[in-house]
């Protein structure tokens, strides 16, 4: 809607032709690498684009980023990990404030989505063995590439190195128009290029350590996982998980066991991951120590309908598709159900997941208005998936994405079993029985016993492996010549009639085995709260130094803060009765008795994200006993009596009632608030 | 209680010998390691003792760990990770029922603690820099002793390899008197040995790997945290932290600034810890990887007192305290109260967390039966502590320590501002002014800047780090030769009057600067998860095979049923309305519409300790609406009006009613529960 009025016309001419240019490689059966460098340089010339939209976005749009920050770490909701050490760059403490908001969110979550839906959560080990990521991809495809200064060992991320490099060049006056416009096109095409590529530019322009002017080694594959060995042996190799979903596809079968080995169900999981990047930055949003809050719901690849689409498909939502970012088209705002009809949308349960991200994320506080889902194009997809929609809010580093909900089909359960052996897969009930034939060896285990003593083992193993083909040599050479010989690692075994025959028959059979497929949304807690932060971060209007954070209620912090208007000794019975109440009610609260104006102390609990405020003041002491209730962010405030304030707040933290009912409720409390007056 | 009638003499003699021993020992001011080897030894006569008590008691306390082990594994609780790929010892993940109930002991946790003590909950990073784990004692000290197999490099543990080949030579009939003797006198020495003495054990009975019979190495020491390098460079060595605390330990100062710089203030953590253990056994008692909740309460050196240990001063605890232990006494119950003023518990601070700790483990499921307090003797103190006392809980592993209660008084603190320079002290506002002598210097950053140039900050510089001592001899030099030359690196810098003076006043002090103490209670959750299930374990009363756990509602990981009594159509909408009523309410359930008879699915429902369930049955489907509600352990059952069910099920889930109010309030209803009746 926005982005319509405010995009320049050459900007978005340039994604369109781009645009036009994949679709024709794509119809005309191009080779794949030309699409996909088509496609990368076509992702770059949009996030040009989407740039330049922020830039001129309206004056409203724009944030005093600084002043949010100073915010957050003066009042420790979060800031750097061991600080006092010097600290590690992607490493943050959650503070008081900030642990109670993740606690909040993840409480939330587990509600909305565990509890609605009844989901199978679950709780799995960080430390995973090597053979787990290698079948899952992670071990050889898990990086991203960095050069080392020579010298000083010192590592750089090697796209982020190029990029910094060529628009120093291209800043550079000196520099002439046709340097510049190399540097501009490769930068343009970096996302795309292949490890060679980039080692090309590097000795192009023969780019340096930026700290130390030495000499770069080649451009190495750095892996991001964090290695450690489990046990004292040295020899059994592991890593920190770089993501929960893994912990869930190994336990399927016990967790399909669980649920009487029925489909669908969905597993979740909420925990730590961990991702060693090369240098991290964008405080919250790149970070190497995560949470994770996980959903694996498994269904029958032949239906992915949702038996609770019903009730979401109205959903409005502004969906990004590839074609139009392609096409150089705006997102669109489309009902979740349309959208799955006309297939922008691969299915229902993809659908449904997306309608209940969005309503997730608004209820816990996101701004609607900056919140778009974006698919995945074709060349960014990862190499499991076969539909992935992100959901991405809009903050002063740009679209950020937050949720994945990624259809990973069968790659997971499929990877695993060819690792272990192990049959990841359900049975599914067929329609009609179905008859098919049967061939299956007789064993006649004493004979073989008898005869091969301790090879009767190897001699078994031989036969069970035996595959359609194998029996039907059997067969074939029993009726022959009588005999079957097995030659095994030099040794042969020959088997006679007596000791094994072949029976062919036939079987009804009510069930088939599948392979699952998975629909996968995936919440990264630690910028979902970074984006709250950005979306609920106010300035009181006619006073710049009075910031505060809007949260709703069911997410913020604290609930309540408990005042009395002095240090008056008549007050503190009061205040001790409340903090009970309240605490009886599961109420959070904050009981503020330090000296200061009531002004500055609300100021003091605006600024923590305290939804409500009770103040204790004169009129409390006498009976019938009240007491003020102020709201956040109107600062409205009402006279409440006290026997049944802790209800009301209690109501008005859990959302079952609204402060417009209770201000018409209560009388006005009118006074002038304000920051400076002493009491 | 139990103890004293089953604990048979010699044993008991035996412990109480060593005890004067120990007694006589510290009295006469014998070498420190003496005491420390008698302690040693009477620690472990005192578990010998204890086993024996353990194998004496009554058939009651007997307890068929298999059969729950079973349940457990079968109704996935928790099952060992990674089992498709061979599995790794020490490491478990939680299902679905496993999951919810820890879920639920940490939300109790929090509520109780957190919440109502309105602690500073922290959410800190896992990935820790060598540094601070240097000055925590961990890198030098959190060590175990091993050998390894000189060819295959497999690794034991060295008290347990001694142990079990020592065991093994008593109860070989060819064995002489003698050295069967020598081996037990070994056995019981063992855990006070130090690294050289077992390795002479090792030697003397020629201890090979009682695997392959290969050589083993000279004993080594292990240290159980485990390594990795936090980012690309390799250089920066951190570990997997193995305890949470020292989060909370980093950001004192933050902390403190949170709380307006007052104490006493507590901070508490939730989070995975990790130890890189040699071999660890007995399930989810010895792990690698486990989720603790740690408090750290810091207090004034000066003042333990607690301003809410009134409120608790009645609670009777059994207390085994270091003197009952050292003298073959049993533990004894105490009121907490008479406890801290006898002295036997150092403070009111630790006695207050003490009974709280007792509180909140009766609160969850602990048998109150099965629960002790045991101090540390001097010996197993962790050099930190003053003062330690653990909360054990008694299983079939015996007892346990399941939360540690430690005054660490001022270690930790101490050693970051070592380690750092950061003061992480406290202000304490003095009881009455003091004046004390101040002794400045008087600076002219301009002249000297002047001069001095660029080595005119190595020159402020060191003066800023002047003592009195010097400072005085500054003085003394510039009244003398009117100059003072600071020596710098082979550099001479000459200071005249102009450039410096001293000045010397008095000033009035209202605050002191402490360094605060901390109490520790630091609760292991997967111990107590353990403890839990083991103390909740059931068989019906004529059916063996009937199991359950008898976990109080406020744990139990979902807090009802829901079942069709048939699969009749007519069930459905009344079974889908509860469930969202129920949701509506928070109360997490389970709809159970599989086939099965109602007794059948109760008994299943059981085993994952849900306690309440409500049954749809034809009575339902006529207005008045009703339905069944059945309690797990009594299996009595009511019949309730459908329209306030769900209420009555939330108050029971929550504690707001209990189940003998609501049988006196609705007609029971009679029916016998049968698992094999059909329906």
């Amino acid at each position: 809607m926005l982005r319509k009025c405010i995009v320049s016309k050459p900007s978005l001419l340039f994604v369109l032709l781009q645009g036009d240019l994949v679709r024709n490689l794509k119809a005309s059966g191009a080779p794949e690498l030309d699409v996909k460098k088509a496609v990368a340089e076509l992702k770059i010339r949009k996030k040009m684009l989407e740039d330049k939209e922020l830039s001129l976005a309206p004056a409203a749009v724009t944030f005093d980023r600084a002043k949010m920050e100073d915010l957050l770490r003066r009042r420790f909701f979060f800031d750097q990990s061991f600080a006092i050490y010097g600290g590690i760059t992607g490493q943050f403490d959650f503070g008081p404030m900030g642990c109670a908001l993740k606690a909040n969110i993840l409480s939330a979550w587990r509600s909305f989505f565990v509890l609605e839906e009844q989901m199978l959560e679950v709780d799995c080990s960080i430390l995973t063995p090597e053979p787990v990521l290698k079948a899952s991809g992670h071990v050889d495809r898990f990086a991203d590439l960095m050069v080392k200064d020579v010298n000083t060992g010192e590592c750089f991320r090697l796209d982020h190195l190029i990029k910094a490099h060529l628009e120093k060049l291209v800043a550079d006056k000196k520099t002439v128009q046709a340097t510049r416009d190399e540097c501009q096109e490769i930068i343009v095409r970096l996302d795309g290029m292949t490890k060679e590529e980039m080692g090309e530019v590097l000795k192009k322009f023969s780019i340096q350590s930026p700290l130390t002017g030495n000499e770069l080694t080649e451009p190495i594959e750095f892996n991001l996982m964090f290695a450690t060995q489990i046990g004292p042996s040295g020899l059994v190799k592991g890593f920190l998980r770089p993501e929960t979903a893994q912990g869930i596809f190994v336990n399927f079968k016990r967790l399909l066991e669980f649920n009487q080995g029925r489909l669908p169900f969905a597993a979740a999981q909420i925990g730590n991951s961990f991702r060693n990047e090369i240098s991290p930055r964008s405080g919250l949003i790149r970070v190497r120590e995560f949470t994770m809050a996980e959903i694996e719901h498994f269904c029958d690849p032949g239906d992915k309908n949702h038996p609770k689409f019903e009730s979401v498909k109205g959903t409005e939502m502004l969906l990004f598709s590839a074609t139009n970012q392609m096409d150089g088209k705006p997102a669109e705002l489309h009902s979740i159900g349309q959208a799955v009809d006309k297939g922008l949308v691969a299915n229902e349960t993809l659908g449904y997941f997306m309608a209940r991200i969005q309503q997730f994320l608004i209820r816990i506080g996101v701004d609607p208005g900056k919140l778009r889902f974006r698919q995945h194009m074709g060349n960014e997809m990862a190499h499991y998936a076969c539909d992935c929609w992100d959901a991405e809010l809009l903050t002063s580093y740009g679209w950020v994405e937050c949720v994945g909900c990624a259809d990973r089909s069968a790659f997971d359960l499929t990877q695993h079993t060819k690792a272990t052996g192990v049959r990841l897969a359900a049975e599914k009930r067929l329609a009609e029985p179905k008859v098919v034939d049967v061939t299956e060896p007789q064993i006649n285990k004493g004979a073989i016993g008898q005869v091969f003593k301790k090879d009767a083992k190897a001699v078994l193993d031989h036969v069970a492996a035996l595959d359609e083909d194998g029996l039907a040599e059997v067969e074939k050479s029993l009726a022959d010549n009588g005999v079957y010989v097995i030659n095994n690692e030099g040794s042969e075994f020959r088997l006679t009639r007596e000791m094994m025959s072949i029976k062919r028959h036939q079987k009804t059979i009510h069930v088939e085995e599948i392979i699952p497929n998975v629909v996968e949304p995936s919440f990264g807690i630690g910028r979902i709260m970074y984006a709250l932060f950005e979306h609920n971060f106010r300035i009181r209007e006619g006073d710049e130094q009075r910031t505060f954070l809007a949260l709703p209620p069911v997410v913020a912090p604290l609930k309540c803060s408990v005042l009395p208007l002095s240090n008056n000794i008549e007050f503190q019975p009061f205040i001790k009765q409340l903090s009970q109440e309240l605490t009886r009610l599961d109420v959070s609260h904050k009981v503020d008795d330090s000296s200061g104006s009531i002004g500055r102390r609300y100021a003091r609990t605006d600024e923590i994200a305290i939804p409500f405020g009770v103040t204790i003041d004169f009129d409390s002491l006498t009976s019938p006993h009240s007491a003020t209730l102020r709201e956040r962010d109107s600062m409205g405030q009402v006279r409440i009596p006290l026997d049944i304030l802790p209800e009301v707040v209690r109501d008005l933290a859990y959302g079952k009632t609204t402060w417009s009912a209770v201000e018409s409720k209560f009388p006005k409390f009118e006074q002038q608030e304000s920051v400076t007056k002493a009491v």
